[in-house]
């Protein structure tokens, strides 16, 4: 390739996302664009808006300067793909070299590793002029991650497309980001994990943790021990190509793949194959429950780890990471208990207890992954006095306990916080921080804080809805885990969520056109429409009362209206925001008051209309209650908003009736919750103590608050 | 297997749908079901409805009798899972083998053939009654089809799911039941091959015609000859492993795979690794272009048909149908009339004309596939005095030019009336007919006439984009294809294919779901609601004038609004309806007033809102005529429907300056036009001429269908 030498420029790197400071600082002319139109996720940590526009036209063409290699073109053909079809424009076939007619020129340095690694050097600079864009990163993956930044920038008016004349610089506050998929409970196909894949290069996440082995499936082929996979999974396994391709697919995106294999405990699905291995005699059937169950490998006999010598090296060769994942977790040791040759065991040993009977488990694990070069990786019971140090601790109880494994002088990285399969909303998830503001650590010890990982545990997710489990609420996730601790404006997050979620669309994520899909299908031949309205103001119940409240097993269908509805709902949220700058336009209540009132009726009438359409489909009498308490808190809610627009205060009677009605209409049904409900409180108070609404309000907020945050809400694996 | 042995019943087939003569000659009580409340499509040769219904539970279980294998066990299990799905059940997991118990009895007596085939055996008779429903077929592929009818039947009310009591006897009319999907031009990934086999098997087609070279890609793998594909795909090829896997995923459902690779001409892709087969000196690039293209094999060499006998001998030991499509259409012969080899070659065998010497090309090329144990078909080109009559005819003229064949003695199917690409109305294709009313074969000629095959042209379908554009049309043509002669009520197919359509969603196919994610990309972060409205009253322009209008090629995007916008808009027919009810509703007018006012008004409220949206999305700005003339439009039906209502006939002035506005506003812009036009004329010329009123309606529909029939909508391949 023809192409001039280049210094990379020493990177600026700020530690705050002030773009609103740098623009004020310049005094830039008003018709540029302002911070709040531009769409990056995650934030980028410096950002400096320029006057001008680079204009992009069917004749946009790519220079690729210094080094490049066949993972770049690739990175680029798949933005030139994605960059085509959100224009509609047709771009010259070939890529350009010639770097002073190219519309984007990319200097890139070196390859980065070869195997993706918690090394990788993912800084970029992103440089935006009227003439040309320039990218500038030091590894094939740093371009990568400035690729997605790029797309980003698309703006579009009557002129035509562009990006903006900008300044960027970046690079992760964390070397590990990641999204763990259970394919154990349920097995998603190949397509599945490419999309979310290619989801997660788009929002710069790193880390596949592909956690393939559960009580309820074992997925990955073993060519060695073949009764794991061909007893333990109903036939949905990976072959060991179908492992290759995932992890080549991962690599083209800067994407690392870390395999789990949970052991000692949620391994009934290896004990079907194996049950020699296990704790108690067999036969072991695989397990259609969710739940935590006795299964597990016994530790007192050498055979066992003989048996992991092999099946863990055996996967050792198979994936480059450095790291793999043995889970630990959640082994309650019931069937160790009951054996009279493990107790006797421990009893020779001097071990005391299950706890330690575990420990001396991980060490001896530890040594097989030693000597097949990996790092160990489980979840934070595998913390214990001998634990060597260069384990790392996968924490789901909290940044605190991560924080005391620092101190020790372990690696961590923390998922308490981003159990996206407990149906929070984003924004909860998105003020987790793995070292949070009150964070005791030294710098040093900070360092060993690696990052965090989301993860979609997979009880009640099936190819058809995974993706609206995941997305868009993980690209917050993202974003904490990338962008600078200080960013943490809800508002602006969700207000760039909306669009990103939507580009998310692109690469063939189904989290919005599913949606749609499943409540017509519960529709039958019906209009969905009222259906539609019904399911964009509830949310599946939150944490682990789903199982409890609609129990079903993991061969049960996944096409419920709890399967349909999503979490976070935006029509709550925007509903919430309008109740608000209602009732703040006191004395007059006159904002919003017009769309609220149509709102409501909106509601009154899909509740009608859901009565004949549950008439004929039957899958949808569970949410009968739901249909009809419709039509009882939108009452409420015009009730109280025409008495606040005509200033009659009512009597406390009134009110506690309405709360009454609507205490009764919150409570759940078929797993489902109505997530309005705090703001049609808020109507019916504001119009019973028009007097005392201001403090009214901030207490009930308050209240709301409390209970986001309460103590229950910490997840478990 | 424990199974009681059973007498299949002789299968009473009658010859016509009259499900409602039936009905009437039992005089049965009015609390049944009535045929305008099934679903079914294709329809069956016989239904008879019966008093009573079979319940569907959470108990349902499935005993499988006589003949099992893994086939039928597969189809059974996934039509538990579509079900499962669409019920929210949750059914055991064993499959019962004990009749006395099961709610469905599947009674089959043997495998069918290995390999699909022409002959197969696909009838099969249903009997519901309210205690089980039982399945009887000769063949587990006769099952397979029955266990589609099985599932279009589940129904619900408040009391349930459940299937009517019924009893069904069905076997197809025409044994060759095929969709063409052109991979070619566009390369379609394993999984949208996949979806449209389970779409395939649903309405009961039986043939995958798989188009697997072109001037602009050769797609499949040759181990013999790996410059064929790895030059000529631009790396989008099909594995031989993954021809393998789309071959058992394909049987599985009954459904042959027949490959075809198109010679001498549509060659340009074979040219590019092997330019020494041309007639033509080299070299060759991939065609970029849609069109008719000058490349084709040189018929005059020996080494042509050693190279052929290479390629294909390796072709017919990987497909195992019988048959091999060689394409053999439209090749203009230009490169031999400027090669002088060839022109000597000619002059010395005494060939008169390049269609002679296609003939013989094409006796060489059959000799080729006899050796290998293949039946050749081929596009009516090949046919030729000279033609051995064990060759098949596939028409792209139309039924007539099939007759002619048969006549001669040569088996044909037919795809003129099914080009799918051409985007006619699914109406229009319903009504071709192999075999037509007035067709003079005899009933022993008929029997050359094997069936059809829809013909999914790939110049301009997209992995996104595909599903809309042969589904859900394709229905139509698989009941034509499937049910008898006489089932041509074109209310009642498109009654049956809206609820056809949305249950092909369960499948995975998303035409449907597709097309709100496009107008989501093109409205970028604006509400996609406006673009909807417009979209639904709008389709691309017909036949090949898309190419004409709004030229690109193969690398382009397929992201635009034509490309969002669907053949056969629901919405324009539902609103033509309204539009003939109100205006018969003479001379009152009050029939469906306030919903076309409601329409209309709701046109002008889109327009006004897809200003600022094309505004911000430069990929919208061709669709700005339409968007402005939606206005105009609505606001030409609103002033007829305000006079029709007032009583007041108005000038002919009024009504030429409106119907001169239509005539502008029926231009096509952005390769797309109105398809309400027709309706708002009536409305218009109504409100003229209220007296003439009926006889103008007539005329007008009469144009309209002279219009559609016109003999330039004569498809081409």
């Amino acid at each position: 390739m023809k192409a001039a030498k280049h210094t990379i420029l020493v990177l600026l790197l700020l530690s705050v996302f002030n773009v609103s400071a740098v623009l004020q600082a310049q005094g830039l002319p008003g018709q540029m664009i302002t911070p709040g139109q531009l769409n990056l996720m995650p934030a980028p940590v410096s950002v400096q808006i320029q006057a001008g526009r680079l204009p992009i036209t069917g004749s946009f063409n790519v220079a690729l300067k210094n080094y490049s290699d066949d993972r770049l073109r690739g990175g680029v053909v798949r933005m030139l793909r994605r960059l085509a079809g959100r224009t509609v424009l047709s771009f010259p076939v070939e890529m350009g070299t010639e770097e002073s007619t190219a519309t984007l020129v990319i200097q890139c340095e070196r390859a980065g590793d070869t195997i993706p690694s918690l090394n990788e050097n993912e800084s970029y600079r992103l440089e935006v002029t009227d003439r040309q864009a320039r990218l500038i990163a030091p590894t094939v993956v740093g371009a990568l991650r400035g690729l997605e930044t790029f797309l980003q920038l698309l703006q579009g008016d009557r002129d035509g497309y562009y990006l903006p004349a900008i300044r960027i610089q970046d690079q992760p506050r964390f070397p590990w980001r990641g999204l763990l998929i259970d394919v154990g409970r349920h097995y998603e196909p190949m397509e599945v994990l490419k999309r979310n894949l290619d989801a997660m290069a788009a929002v710069k996440l790193n880390v596949f943790h592909w956690h393939l082995t559960e009580d309820q499936g074992f997925r990955v082929e073993s060519k060695k021990l073949p009764k794991l996979h061909t007893l333990g999974s109903d036939g949905l396994f990976y072959t060991q190509d179908q492992v290759r391709e995932i992890i080549a697919y991962a690599r083209e995106r800067g994407i690392r793949v870390m395999p789990e294999f949970d052991i000692p405990g949620h391994s009934t699905s290896w004990l079907v194959g194996q049950p020699e291995m296990g704790s108690a005699p067999g036969p072991f059937k695989i397990e259609r429950r969710a739940g935590i169950f006795e299964p597990a490998l016994d530790p007192t006999r050498e055979q066992t780890y003989k048996f992991l010598d092999t099946f863990l090296g055996e996967m050792a060769a198979l994936f480059p990471d450095a790291y793999m994942h043995i889970g630990g977790d959640e082994n309650e040791g019931k069937q160790w208990d009951r054996n009279p040759q493990i107790q006797a065991f421990m009893k020779a040993k001097g071990i005391k207890d299950n706890h330690a009977l575990q420990a001396y488990f991980n060490q001896r694990v530890l040594k097989i992954l030693q000597k097949h070069g990996k790092k160990m990786i489980g979840w934070e019971e595998i913390l214990h006095p001998d634990l060597p140090k260069d384990a790392v601790i996968h924490s789901w109880r909290g940044p605190a306990s991560l924080a005391e494994a620092a101190k020790k002088g372990y690696d961590g990285i923390l998922s308490a916080g981003y159990y996206i399969d407990l149906i929070f909303p984003a924004s909860k998830h998105y003020l987790a921080d793995p070292i949070p503001a009150n964070s005791t650590l030294t710098p040093e010890e900070a360092k060993h804080i690696l990052g965090g990982e989301a993860t979609m545990w997979g009880e009640w997710v099936s190819p058809e809805t995974i993706d609206s489990r995941i997305w868009p609420r993980t690209a917050a996730i993202a974003e904490r885990l990338w962008s600078p601790r200080n960013v943490t404006d809800v508002d602006d997050m969700y207000r760039r969520l909306s669009v990103i979620s939507r580009q998310l669309e692109d690469l063939g994520l189904t989290h919005e056109k599913n949606y749609g899909m499943l409540l017509r299908r519960l529709a039958g031949s019906a209009d969905p429409g009222p259906l539609r309205t019904l399911a964009s103001i509830i949310e599946p119940v939150k944490e682990y009362r789903r199982y409890q409240m609609r129990p079903q097993t993991m061969l049960s269908p996944l096409t419920g209206l709890v399967d349909a509805a999503r979490p976070d709902s935006e029509a709550a949220r925007q509903f919430a925001a309008k109740v608000d700058a209602f009732l703040s336009d006191a004395p007059r209540f006159a904002l919003h008051r017009e769309n609220l009132e149509q709102i409501l009726s909106e509601w009154q009438r899909a509740s009608r209309a859901l009565g004949p359409m549950i008439d004929r489909s039957p899958a949808l009498q569970e949410a009968r209650p739901l249909a009809n308490n419709l039509s009882v808190i939108a009452a409420a809610g015009l009730d109280a908003i025409s008495n606040l627009a005509a200033g009659d205060a009512r009597t406390p009677e009134w009110r506690d009736a309405h709360l009454a009605r609507l205490d009764e209409a919150a409570k759940p049904s078929a797993a489902l919750e109505f997530v309005v409900i705090t703001s049609l409180r808020k109507l019916v108070i504001a119009a019973a103590e028009l007097p005392q609404l201001r403090s009214t309000m901030q207490a009930d907020w308050k209240k709301r608050d409390t209970m986001m945050a309460s103590p229950q809400a910490i997840p478990k694996p």
